[in-house]
């Protein structure tokens, strides 16, 4: 049984309830504006394209049984938009959704009140596809990389339950079952949020993925056993020289990959490139609570007045990547001159 | 606050209580034979070198009352000792220092029973002190290996906790502390069962070290931070070619000190040194229970069928190892050679 973390159906917006992982898998339907961002904002969905996507139809909905002249529903649909952008502060993904139907609903010049909604509509739809259609190209490129009968290695969490299908770094194991060719994955549990057993060892299984959960440190064991011959990532940020930023553990994985010779892919979004930044160490990197590394599941597993270092992303320096994998195509051995090509 | 893992006090047995920790410190008086089979049994007291001391006062105990011919006594205490080796079935110190006791006893010719008491709450002693010369000479050959101020990477617990005092790779933090020099602890967690967190970071704590908790997966960012100048670790196994068994996760470690130039080190005792076993690859490697993965502290973190590999050790191979240090010195670049010397 596959998951659908967003679905558009009956004329509903049909979330997955991810608060309720990996315990329970039910879905929740959203029939009102204030749903919407009450999903974003408890994190029922999460993952930027997938909130991104959500807030787009949450716009829809905004106005979809609205009873009035176009330009009423203008002002409502305004109005509703900026309430969603306070569902989530820093979501990037969710502002340039809103952004995008709000600038669709004001380039509408007609007078009919359901082709309005209808317009609106299909551009959260073209928004919710053209994800699909990135995942699925990255996954496509990824997947040209590997052959029949591989282990493939993730760290965390870039999978279908972060966007709406495929995610990225899973793109290819989704695409490899489509297609009947087996892939076998191990997935990092990734301390200290357990993100790979929770999400992907959770979401794969659903999907009747062959995957083997691991614990962080087991990495360097599959690896020197031959059980893996590609590891794949997603990740935050690409700096424009190709170091990227992920999950804290990613380093760790590239440089157990280098020292075994066994590829180390980046599989990104191309918005995910950030040329404004010029290196890895322009990138901050985020601290967060002891909490997290002293009680896994609630329980202490350490004095709580331990000194504890809990940075949740690092920076993996671009000599260490093989390959940077884009819905656009593959970027070998990246560098600036590639990346920047990129967006020529 | 530092902790005793064993203690012989006021004629009685003293042990640390490991089955409350991290929660509680508490101490248990072991005044009956029975009382010291409970303990060995439910883990009150683990750790080789710990479990074998706790037999050796424990084959005292079993005649440290004892009222009747010296004859009579030895037939008691070799009643007992066969009843102690049954507390925990895998353990050579235990079987060790049991026969240790037994020999002490057959040796005796006297006729004063409190002699001959006497003889075997010495040997008892001695064993104990034994334990403690041990991994402090192996602290003090670490500690030739260290500069003040150095930040020193450890993984999973080869402690006082196991010991009696000290430890062996953490002897050289204790050692430092007594001669106020100040290192700076790192302590990975040490998933899947978290002995680095639930021991190591805990007894480092107790004793006032400076010691910072990680997770496993961060070992690579501290690296790269130049918070570490140098790794140390203990073993379960030391093959002839230098091979070395330890924890999971010990392998990763060694490779990401590799890669980034800082030693490697392995605190062992010599009798851990197996010339009967050629290499790493001939160290039968136990896989456990998949539950150790999927439930931390309790809780499910992943759907309970996934597939889970959960080896306990891993083998890393002696090109890793800028040293061994055992209680008789240092053996830089082990290989076959060296290490036969040592015995010689």
């Amino acid at each position: 049984m596959e998951l659908n973390t967003i679905e558009w159906k009956g004329n509903k917006l049909v979330l997955l309830d991810q608060t309720a992982l990996p315990n329970k898998v039910s879905y929740i339907d959203m029939t009102t504006v204030e749903e919407v961002w009450q999903a974003i904002h408890s994190m029922i969905v999460r993952g930027a394209p997938a909130i991104g996507v959500t807030a787009a139809y949450g716009a829809y909905i905004a106005v979809q049984y609205f009873d009035g002249s176009v330009e009423e529903a203008k002002y409502e649909l305004k109005k509703q938009l900026d309430y969603l952008a306070t569902s989530r502060p820093t979501a990037v993904n969710l502002f340039w959704a809103l952004e995008r139907m709000g600038k669709v609903a004001e380039l509408f010049s007609g007078n009919d009140l359901v082709e309005f909604q209808e317009r609106l509509l299909n551009e959260a739809i073209v928004i919710h596809m053209e994800d699909i259609k990135i995942n699925r190209n990255i996954g496509e490129h990824l997947l040209t990389l590997l052959e029949d009968g591989q282990g493939v290695l993730t760290h965390c969490n870039a999978g279908a339950l972060a966007t709406t299908k495929y995610g990225t770094a899973t793109s290819p194991f989704y695409l490899a079952k489509e297609k009947g060719m087996s892939l076998k994955v191990f997935a990092d549990e990734t301390r200290p949020r357990f993100q790979g057993a929770m999400l992907t060892s959770f979401e794969l299984y659903h999907a009747g993925i062959d995957v083997t959960l691991i614990t962080d440190n087991m990495a360097a064991t599959v690896m020197s056993q031959n059980k893996v011959q590609a590891v794949i990532v997603g990740c935050d940020r690409v700096a424009a020289n190709g170091d990227v930023a992920n999950k804290i553990g990613t380093l760790g994985v590239a440089i157990l990959a280098k020292h075994y010779g066994i590829p180390f892919y980046v599989a990104t979004p191309t918005p995910t490139i950030d040329l404004n930044c010029a290196t890895g160490t322009g990138i901050p990197i985020e601290e967060r609570s002891k909490d997290e590394v002293l009680k896994p599941t609630g329980q202490y597993i350490a004095p709580p007045e331990v000194k504890v270092y809990n940075p949740a992303f690092d920076v993996t320096p671009a000599h260490l990547i093989t390959a940077i994998v884009t819905e656009k195509g593959i970027i070998h051995s990246p560098n600036e001159e590639k990346l920047r090509a990129v967006f020529k």
